[in-house]
This record gives C-alpha cells, sequence and structure tokens, in this order.
C-alpha cells in the first residue's frame, strides 16, 4: 500500500490554522478565504495521492502484474493453414437455448459492439442469415480489464474466432435471430480486421423504410447504388443473404421439377457467329480476327436440341441485352432459365407442365426458405404471393374483355403496355384471387416470327406469358417446326429468309412439335418477394449504366 | 371376266394353219417358219390378254377398290396443336420382353428402314438412347400392299407416330437397345419427315474405330469436322445422348453434394468493367459507348462473395477465354464448375472436401448412369475410371522426384509441362492404381499472385492440382485474404497494385481464410469417358476456328 505520510492530511492542515496565513495583499486573510485555501490545498493533495497512487500502480502493473486473460485475446497471425486441430465450430444457425451451459467456439462476422458501464461489452454476431449476443464481462480471473479493452476496440465487420459459455439472457435478446441464448465469452480472437471506415453500417442497410419515416429518424438511408457501389458490404445484412439463398433455391427447384420430369440440363454457347434475333439489342464482342455477338437467349440452340432428339432440355445460364433500358425490371445481363419440350399433341402440354412448375416453385420456396422469406419481409414488408394449385389460364380475347370492361381503350390485337400489364394483374387478382396466372393466345402480330399460328382462330398464335403481380416473368410459344412455314413467317415479318437460313436448316432433317420458354431468374425472386428492383435480386447487377464491381 | 372372244386363242391359230400363209419372199412358210410364227403370235396374245386385265384391274381400284389400310398411314398434317386425346404414347425405354401381346403407340425417330422380300419392311426406332425394331407385314386385313409401300418410301431420320403389338423377334434383335422384343406396326403415320438428304448416317456416325480398321471395310468414316458442321443430326446418336446425359449428370451430382454441405448456388457477371486476370486472353465486348470484357473466370465476384460472408459457394456458368489454342482440350468458352469456401483453420478441408465431391460424382455416375457409360463405350471403348474412396495427395516434390526417378530432367520450382503431366499420371497409376489424384503444394512462382505461399517451406504453396488419366481438370489454392500481402505477391508479380486495386479493396472489411477452385466440364466428362476430344464432350464447341453452328 501507499505509504501516506508525505502528503499533508485534512486534520494536518486544520492544525496549521492556529498560525497567521496570510493573503496577497500581505493583510491576514479572512475566515471565509482561509476556508477557500484549504479547499483547493485539499483538491491539490487529492490529485496528488490519485496520481501517485496510479503511477505505483503502472509501475507494479509493468514490473510485476500477470494479465490473467493473456492468451485469450488478441489479434491471430495471418491464417496460411499452419495448423489443422479439427476442433468443431459452431454454426450460430445450430445453437439455441435448449444448449444453455455449453461451452461453444465459432467464427463470425462483429456485426455491433456496445460497451456498456466500465466492466461490459456486448457484442452481436453474425453468420450469414443468423445472429446472436455475446458479452465481455470483466472479472476477477478470466477477463481482465485489458482484454475487455481490446474487445471493445473490435471494429464492427471484423471477423473474430469467440469461445464462451451458453448462458440465458437477462431478457429475450430482440436483436438477433437468437432470442433464448447468448455467448459469455471467455476468448475472443481477431481473424481479420474490418481495416477502413465502413461506407454506412449493417444497421442502416438492414433498417425497413417504416423506420426512416417515423417523425424523430435520424438514421442515414443507405441508397441502393450506395449499396451497389459496395455490394461487399451491402450482401452481408440478412435480408440480402435470405435473397440469395431463395435464389438459389428457385433454381434447385426449377432443376428438381424438371429432372423427375426426365429433362436433360444443356449448356449452349453465348459467344454466336450471327445475331440470332436480329442484329437490334446485341453485344458484338471482338472474336479474333472476326466480329461475334453476344447470345441474346438460347432460343436458337435449345431448339437444335430438340431437333437432335433431347425431347427435353434446359438451361440455367446468363442472358445479354443491349437494349439502353433504365427501369426498374431491365439489366444488359441476366439469369435466364429456359426450357423447351417436344410434345406428343398439344402445346399444352407444355404450358400445363410450366405452370405446375412454378406451383412446385412456390410451394418449395415457402416450405424450406419460411426463415428466408420472414428475414426478408422484416426489412421488405410484403403480402406472400397468392396462387391457385391449379394455375388460372385466361385467354387473350378475355384479358382485352376485361381491360375494356375496366375502360381500357384497347384493340383485339395490340400487345399489352406495361401498364395494361399491371391494370389487368389487379383485375385478375380481384376477379381471381391470384397473383399468379397464365395469359395464353396472344396475338400472333406481338410474337417473333417463330410462334406457331393458331390453326383455328385467325390473328392469334398458341403462345402464353405467365406473369406474377402483374408483371411478367416468362414468354413462351408452340414454334414452328417446318421449313416452308417458318419461311414464311419471317417473311411476313420482313425477315430475308436468307439471312436465318441456318436456324431454318435445322428443322430439315425431322423436328418433333415443341414448345418452351424462358423465365428472368431475378424477375421471379423480385416478384416473389416483392422487392421493387431488380437489381436487389442480381448479386452484380449490371445495367447500361452500372459495369462495376 | 373379261370377254377373250375378240382375241384370237390357240385353237383358232391351229386352224388357220389349213390355210397358206405367205412369207416376206411371197412365196409359202415352211412348216418350221409357220411354228416360229404361231409361237410369236401365242406370245403377242399372251401380252395383250396380260395387259388389258391389268388395266382393267386399274380401273376397277380407281373405281372400285377399297385399301383396307387407308386411315393408317400417311403423312399427318402440320401439328399446331389442333386436338388433344391425351392417348399415352410410350417411351422405348419402358419396353421389353415382359410386355409382349401389348398394343403400343409411340413417337420415335426412323433410324434405319430395310425392305426384305416384297411383303415384309424392318425399322429400328429411336428414342434419345434408346431403340427397338419394327416390321410392316403385308396382310390380307391390315397392313395393305400400299402400306407397305409407304412405309418403305419413309426417309432415315423422319419422325413417325407408330402404333402396333409388341411380338418376340424371330432372333434376339442385336441391333437395338430392346433385344427381346420388336413391334408389329399397324399403323403408321409421319409426324415430321426428313426432308433432304443426310450429310451421314445415323450408322456410320455411330461405328467403332475398329470397325473401319477391320480389312474388308467399306464404311465412310464420318471426321469430326464433319460432325461438328451438322451437330444436330451427329448429336443425334444413342453415343451422343449418352454423353451430354452424362454431363447433364455431373452438374446435379456436382450441386447435390455441394448443396448438402450448405453451398449456395451464385450466378455472377460475365460481362465486367475491367480484365479481371491481366488484359492477355480476354475477349473484348462493346458496351454502349464504353468497352466491357468477358469474363475469364468468376475468381474475382466469387471471392467478392466469400467477403460478403456468403461462406460457401458455387456457380456453373460460362468461361471465356480469348487463347488462340487449337489443342484437343482447350476451348474458347466452356463450363466452369466453380466453388469458393471459407474454412475455419487449413485449407485442406477445402481440398478435402472437392476430393470427396469428386468421388461422389464418379460413384454417382457409375451407378446412375451405367447405361449411359456402356453406350458410350461400345463407340468410344475405355478403360473404367480407377480411383480410391479416398483420393490419393502427393506433394508437388513428390512427384518432381517420381519424374526425376523415371528420368525427367527438371528443376524442383519447375512448373509440369503437359508431356510431364501425362507421364506422372502414368507413374501414378503404375504405383498407386488409380486414375485421379490430387497433386498439393505447388510452387508460389507457377501460381497466380493471389495464392497464398506457404507458411513453412519457402518457394512453395497452398495450392493444388486434381487430375484425371494424366490431364488437370481443377487448379485450386489457399486465396490470400489479406490486402497488404495480397499487394506485395502481386508486386512480385510484376503486376501494378493500382490496377487491382477494387479487387484488393474487397478484402479490406475483413474477409475469412478461404480456398477454392474452377473444374473444366467438359474436361471432366472427356476424361471420365476417355474419348480423346474436348469437342465431342461440348454440345456446339468454340474454338479459335470455330463459332458456329
Amino acid at each position: 500500500m501507499t505509504d501516506q505520510a508525505q502528503t499533508p492530511t485534512v486534520e494536518s492542515v486544520s492544525e496549521s490554522m492556529e498560525n497567521i496565513v496570510l493573503g496577497e495583499d500581505d493583510q491576514p486573510l479572512s475566515k471565509k478565504a482561509l476556508k477557500k485555501l484549504e479547499k483547493e490545498r485539499e483538491k491539490a493533495r487529492r490529485k496528488q495521492e490519485r496520481e501517485a497512487r496510479e503511477a505505483e500502480e503502472r509501475a507494479a502493473r509493468e514490473a510485476n502484474y500477470v494479465d490473467y486473460s493473456a492468451g485469450s485475446y488478441g489479434q491471430l497471425p495471418l491464417n496460411q493453414s499452419q495448423e489443422r486441430t479439427n476442433r468443431c465450430r459452431e454454426k450460430i444457425a445450430d445453437i439455441n437455448g435448449s444448449r444453455l451451459g455449453e461451452t461453444v467456439l465459432l467464427r463470425a462476422r462483429v456485426q455491433l459492439s456496445r460497451p456498456t458501464g466500465s466492466r461490459l461489452c456486448f457484442f452481436s454476431f453474425r453468420q450469414r442469415t443468423e445472429s446472436i449476443q455475446g458479452v465481455v464481462a470483466q472479472d476477477k480471473d478470466t477477463v481482465s480489464k485489458a482484454m475487455l479493452k481490446f474487445a471493445t476496440g473490435i471494429q464492427a465487420e471484423s471477423i473474430v474466432l469467440v469461445e464462451g459459455v451458453l448462458v440465458a439472457p437477462v431478457e429475450p435478446v430482440k436483436s438477433c435471430t437468437v432470442h433464448d441464448a447468448e455467448i459469455s465469452i471467455k476468448k475472443l480472437f481477431v481473424v481479420s480486421p474490418s481495416l477502413d471506415r465502413l461506407p454506412f453500417t449493417l444497421e442502416d442497410a438492414s433498417r425497413p423504410e417504416e423506420e426512416y419515416e417515423k417523425e424523430d429518424a435520424q438514421f442515414s438511408r443507405v441508397t441502393l447504388p450506395t449499396r451497389l457501389d459496395n455490394r461487399v458490404i451491402d450482401l452481408r445484412t440478412i435480408t440480402n443473404q435470405a435473397i440469395f439463398r431463395i435464389q438459389s433455391g428457385v433454381c434447385q427447384l426449377f432443376r428438381e421439377f424438371l429432372l423427375k420430369q426426365d429433362f436433360v440440363e444443356i449448356h449452349s454457347p453465348k459467344i454466336i457467329g450471327a445475331a440470332s434475333e436480329g442484329g437490334a439489342n446485341v453485344f458484338a464482342v471482338k472474336y479474333f480476327k472476326t466480329n461475334a455477338y453476344l447470345s441474346q437467349s438460347p432460343q436458337l440452340h435449345k431448339q437444335m436440341c430438340i431437333c437432335a432428339d433431347f425431347e427435353r432440355v434446359f438451361e440455367i445460364a446468363p442472358v445479354f441485352r443491349a437494349e439502353d433500358s433504365n427501369t426498374h425490371r431491365h439489366m444488359t445481363e441476366y439469369v435466364g432459365l429456359d426450357l423447351e419440350m417436344a410434345f406428343e399433341e398439344h402445346y399444352h402440354e407444355v404450358m400445363d407442365l410450366i405452370g405446375k412448375m412454378f406451383v412446385y416453385i412456390f410451394d418449395g420456396l415457402n416450405q424450406r426458405y419460411s426463415k428466408e422469406i420472414a428475414a426478408v419481409c422484416r426489412q421488405y414488408p410484403f403480402e406472400p404471393l397468392k396462387y391457385l394449385p391449379e394455375t388460372l389460364t385466361l385467354e387473350y380475347p378475355q384479358a382485352v374483355q376485361m381491360l375494356r370492361d375496366a375502360g381500357v381503350d384497347m384493340g383485339d390485337f395490340d400487345d399489352l403496355s406495361t401498364e395494361n400489364e399491371r391494370f389487368l394483374g389487379k383485375l385478375v387478382k380481384a376477379k381471381y384471387d391470384t397473383d399468379f396466372y397464365i395469359l395464353d393466345k396472344f396475338p400472333l402480330c406481338v410474337r417473333p416470327f417463330y410462334t406457331m399460328p393458331d390453326p383455328s382462330r385467325d390473328g392469334y398464335s398458341n403462345s402464353y406469358d405467365f406473369f406474377i403481380r402483374g408483371e411478367e416473368i416468362m414468354s413462351g410459344a408452340q414454334r414452328i417446326h417446318e421449313p416452308s412455314l417458318l419461311q414464311e413467317r419471317a417473311r411476313a415479318h420482313d425477315i430475308n429468309p436468307a439471312t436465318i437460313a441456318p436456324y431454318v436448316d435445322a428443322f430439315k432433317y425431322g423436328a418433333p412439335p415443341h414448345a418452351g420458354g424462358g423465365i428472368g431468374l431475378e424477375r421471379v425472386v423480385m416478384l416473389f418477394l416483392n422487392v421493387g428492383n431488380i437489381r436487389r435480386t442480381s448479386l452484380f447487377p449490371r445495367d447500361p449504366k452500372r459495369l462495376e464491381p
């Protein structure tokens, strides 16, 4: 302990009051002035005492003091795979209140650290779509003051290795996905630090719109361009993790359904020698000493596969469109879910199969991804998609009639404008209580030249679109499989048959009747989750103004 | 019956012999000459009789004759989905000797028709990888001569609709996949005719090499360029149908394994703003008013997904390489099976997982695609792939030693030439009896700048290649996840860190240690089946000289 003899005590100062004390004017001080002086001296003495004590403590620490947390915290050396202990590391997804008392080890991202009082620091740790609370509490034998200080200094978004005991939180942790357990941290290491100031916090990036609309809201809104410019950080939000797990799910369900129906997965070339669907909207590529193009769809090649007896094929692959469209639903590169199928008698075999496939996808998402759907809903609240077990099919003339009855002025063979598409979606929802339906029998003149004409009704065709929430997500049709009719229809569309000779020739050696369609993956996810902009459902979107990151 | 009164009978001619008959010299004919004349007259009379009878029959046919097969054969009108009976149509795959006596209806391709005698025509019908024999036999009540004639005239590769009864063939049908049943055809319609002369027959395209090598072989060999120029026909062979079902299978198995391991499927952009792996070998794209490039690999974006906490990602997508390599194993566009994974302690977690994944793929192919593998083997005979349940892993120095012991002169840090790769494959096969192995710990100098150096052995790295039958099918490594080391290694590779700033920046906000790899789909299929040229395992291959079809 400190020896106090050399500094004056309160008692000794009181005693000295017997002597006469002179002020700055050499006159004896008044009693009031004396009291003030005494107070000042007392204050100085205490400061002196404190500083001495602190210096002594510091000296003791430096000389003999052992940090009882040493080895339980710190920055780990760069992982170059130096060792492999095979010790199990937990997934937050596997942690819940039934495991209280267990010691767990896990690598996680620090979403947030919040020092509370002088001896506590709360953390929220994140893995993919899951998060859990952790607490570093200074104590006498495990967590030293130095360890607490280290913990408090860890930058948000650093990756840490945490060891601790699962305990019951004082009250359910609403801010994390694990509500009924938290980690009482015993060891805490930084695996990879966040070195730079974040362009936005994950809290702000995860906030639902309604929070900004509150009167006293003082949060900074993270705009879509800012998110996309810093996509690596933006994608870390639980909402985005959920969106892209759902996107992955759509692909699995699409394939699952089709493989069960004996489809074969194909991979068609994306670099093509001639612009397959006319020269417009196509990206040109320099190909050694000649020119090539990026495929605008696998249309030709998937039909060639049908001509080559694959019978039923699908492909998931990028599709490139050089359209200068800057809308909420257009990108220059998107993922096409394409399928093509030989049918026996009627193209409705194909249309019906695709309808069933979508129901399978929607059912599968609702069953397998309910947690992810709920996560998206927390940030972007939406009504769950309404769809019927047997998909509603309307014919084009019925749709035109519904629109006319609702006051829209349009001709029998006019195409649907985006506006009318949406309006029709509302009318269908009101009448049939479904967000998902098929529109069959489009006018021939608004479809590509290779669309099979309706055999009985002039001006119509064997073609269909599928809609979710009033927006088109798939276009398809029976294709013409007979060369001379194909040429005739090309001429009717002012296409010189010579320019499409290789396409027409594919049908010269016998082709079964077939139909198919192409689905935009990002549109399906956007509309299923109703997130309003296709860039939210593309990992690294490309549009006429965005080529990065 | 015909009235014969107006034509002279044998009797009447004999009677007229009583009269004197003069020859060309106006002298009476000798008895011999008379006999000759009589014979000639008899012949002419019979001819007349026959012609009259035939004319009469023809007239009768045209007037009253009913073809008892009418309605059971012919060219169907163009299918525009006129009707839908929902009558079941068979798959040849479901037909076998246990179903004799059943009536079946099926749509199939005519691979071959072979008229035999005057009343029979044999067919072989094909669907995908299956074929069955059919017989049109003229009889008195079902199959008329006219129907037989129609059947015989059907061009090979036309698509037909066949109805008939399953019967036991006289002897097992070796030339078809269904040996113990054939179709006794009752109805036969052409759905879609083959209109043009085939550039080669499906028989020739399906012939194993050994048949050409027989002394008396007179077949035309179908070269690879001819096949690729006419790919729609070439792909119809059972061998090719099998190859691409196996290719589809590799993708399913790859995904199945990874999804079970909690990987997420991603889709990264193929149009990129800057050449990600240096400016060489990259295709340039005109992108509105600026320039862009085609992605040479999803390397950057899959690593960005790791930085964005996806933890484990995979992607199946096209990869573009502007390399002017004209070899059996290079293409300018191929399908990449890419994966990237954050690991906990050691990159061998990832390498081991990939090793297990390949074993899962090989096992799966052997179990699920044995018929297809057998089909390919018939045309391109090969030794089944040998692989171990626990994949053999060698370290680079071991491989160098094996090569040196076998007389190869190479330095410790020299890269493996294609020749040495193959030779090493042979040495490994001889010593360890496996066609599949991993080579770990490549020299740092032969790997990309972002490869993590080995922490304990100077000059080596945490990187690996996977080999099948002595050819590389996957390259992978632990990646550097720390910005300053990444910059240092870039400089060591003479890359200006400024040019890769966006790549380096992705690691500034914390990144877990991670490793991964990229697999060439077509190479895996080519080497598993040992078909010798990568163009055989790509639907529509692209190389520096081929952009079509």
